[in-house]
């Protein structure tokens, strides 16, 4: 069943491979089916090397599977409560990408720095709550996804397609899997671009030995005065 | 019409993403036609894989679509806006590329650190005013390319083929399509090498902990020494 | 003899370089053999591009070549150190990969600070203690090897598969070579992740100037609101 | 004449490229010829993308052009003054490679910070003076070389196989081409290591949020303890 769907998800599955945000088995997408309601996720710790699309699995809105032989994604609780909060969502991405595990890490929401930011998310990536000790220990999968819908009481889950879970990392969403996988480039962009922005703001400006203006003028004329010798002519 | 032009824009708008400067969707580059004063421009919002030649828009100097079936990138009145005032720039390009972009977003103009620089700008990287509430909320675009083109008064726009929008991104220019491209390259590596400039030099050197001298002899004589036994005989 | 297992310490070494843990020649992978006791290693100093299965080197338990044409990397020792002390360990990895190499050079163990990690290791990578100038001047590779076993005097290795060596890098194992260089990849990110959260959290959030509200709005409603003009129709 | 040196450089410029120290054209590589004493080097400021063997222009130890169409990379006369003084040394590159301009830029030598360091240069990688005006303003390229060969005055060049130009970047050397470019790569990936070695020294340890111990375990056993549910049974 849903073979079309397993075909797009397996694709989904493989960009964010070629997107580089998946490092190992570390990383999951699945999408909604409007009509059944079910939706279609990677099986848990298959080396994408060897995926294929039949291995999809296919998980109704109790987290049962459906169909399929291997285990679906670990991850498929946080799915499954995600789905059922945002009603407007049809597809979810996990990663462990780098400059999003680090924020998520370090417990800081990401500020909006500039219009890239902007272009994505209506305001800063919002991080979670941290789960209490009892969450972690029953139900820690689906309570990871209840403290991602509680950060979004009240808002519209499309406007800032995707949050921080403190310690852990990104999870992204959009109108289908695709949109998810788009979500989780840009985030993991906007990660990057934000640490750096911090990290030239903040560095003393005096301490660096700036270049003597008679050899900037020796390069660039060089290479582009009337006497230029760089190049072919 | 514009049939080399475009074939020529449509590879120059290809070498952004084999370069590594483009993420999603986020890169434009255009070239003007020096006989009919038009240029070419990259679609809006149109994914690179799927891009082709026949895709690329042809605008006139009033801003005007004179041909293509897409939209024009939204960048299009910037583009514009350089071209009317820079009357030996050929080809414009905007990117969202990372290390650009994190000086832009903390609103610094790029200093010369060395010759690397030195080759390619004639001074820092000038970074443009930041627009206003007004000029944001009314004709954003063309306003962006206004406030570049302000930054350069009384200067060949030549000698620093770039400048840096502050919260947004890095503009670049030059004679034609490629050698914009090319700028755009040269000033993410400019940008990349002046953040770590300043991160060596600023990091305190005496906390790090030395190799002990009998370590770093016992390696190199293993590897080069009279008695070394790496590698093969 | 041991040509299917030479065949596969082949690949397991190609895989380091697949993925971006190995610069030029530094990086060495080996399995054991449990039937003969043997283990096969990489030649030293061989360029990975020359490699065959075939120059794969068989050696005992005493550290002494049973077949081969090429000498066994340099390291062969530290291997051996290993396999003796764990029984449970079928495969050893030894790299000069970048951002583990860096924490060694610190000489720091690695924090906790995520799932990511708490996926892979069992508590902190723990880091060995300097050898001695003696340890070094005498035996230097084996006694390599025995810190490291001393470090998990009393645990199991493969609650954490791999230490840091201060002033040199990282070792990785487990049950078996493919395992081993899993554990080689994961290390690294969990080293780069670990980096970049201590410098989410150092840095300064005062001195960062924020995207102004009206322009953050502009660009999310170019793309999003209902008036949105970026993208095709 | 000198054709298969001709394709040896040749092969060693674009070895630069694939291990990705070069930037557009901002790289070379030469070798001198034992026989003649004349050596072989990149033409200025060509495409690697165009790069043919026989673009490579044959130069005496005059620094005049003996065979060749191109015009020599702008850099010969540095060439030329390390190929006159020091007699062991048969290739030559220069590149703007990232890190190691970034130590240059910083006006820092590189600090011997571990092994991989050690296995590669004998002490930490020497920086050399600042030209003065005058050196700059006359001979400039002939004078840049004149620094490195007073800077290892009475060292054995090979032991030492680089140096850094304050300001501009990095030179390294060797027994022959591929040799020197080896000694490029190695240099870069220890500027690296050497640049994250002081990030993670310095960072505060206190300020950042551990991961606290009951995620860690959930996280540990889902995945290795008796009731693991991560992955395929």
């Amino acid at each position: 069943m849903l073979d079309e769907l397993k075909r797009k998800v397996y694709r989904a599955n493989m960009r964010l491979v070629e997107e580089g945000l998946v490092v190992l088995t570390w990383g999951n997408v699945s999408e909604r089916d409007p009509e059944t309601g079910f939706f279609v996720i990677k099986p848990s710790g298959v080396p994408y090397a060897l995926l294929k699309p039949r291995d999809m699995v296919v998980v109704n809105m109790e987290g049962h599977k459906v169909e399929g032989e291997c285990r679906p994604s670990s991850d498929t609780p946080t799915h499954l409560a995600i789905y059922r909060a945002f009603g407007n969502v049809g597809g979810v991405v996990h990663t462990h990408s780098i400059e999003a595990v680090a924020w998520a890490q370090a417990g800081r929401e990401i500020p909006c720095y500039g219009t890239t930011h902007a272009d994505q998310f209506h305001g800063p990536v919002p991080i979670t709550r941290a789960l209490t000790e009892d969450e972690v220990k029953s139900a820690y999968e689906l309570n990871t996804g209840k403290v991602i819908v509680e950060r979004f009481e009240g808002s519209d889950p499309l406007e800032r397609p995707g949050a921080l879970v403190p310690g852990h990392g990104p999870f992204t969403w959009g109108a289908d899997a695709f949109k998810a996988v788009d979500n989780a480039v840009a985030l993991e962009a906007m990660a990057r671009m934000a640490r750096l922005t911090e990290q030239i703001s903040t560095f003393g400006r005096e301490s660096v030995p700036k270049l003597p203006g008679y050899v900037a003028e020796k390069h660039y004329s060089r290479k582009h005065g009337p006497n230029a010798y760089y190049g072919q002519k």
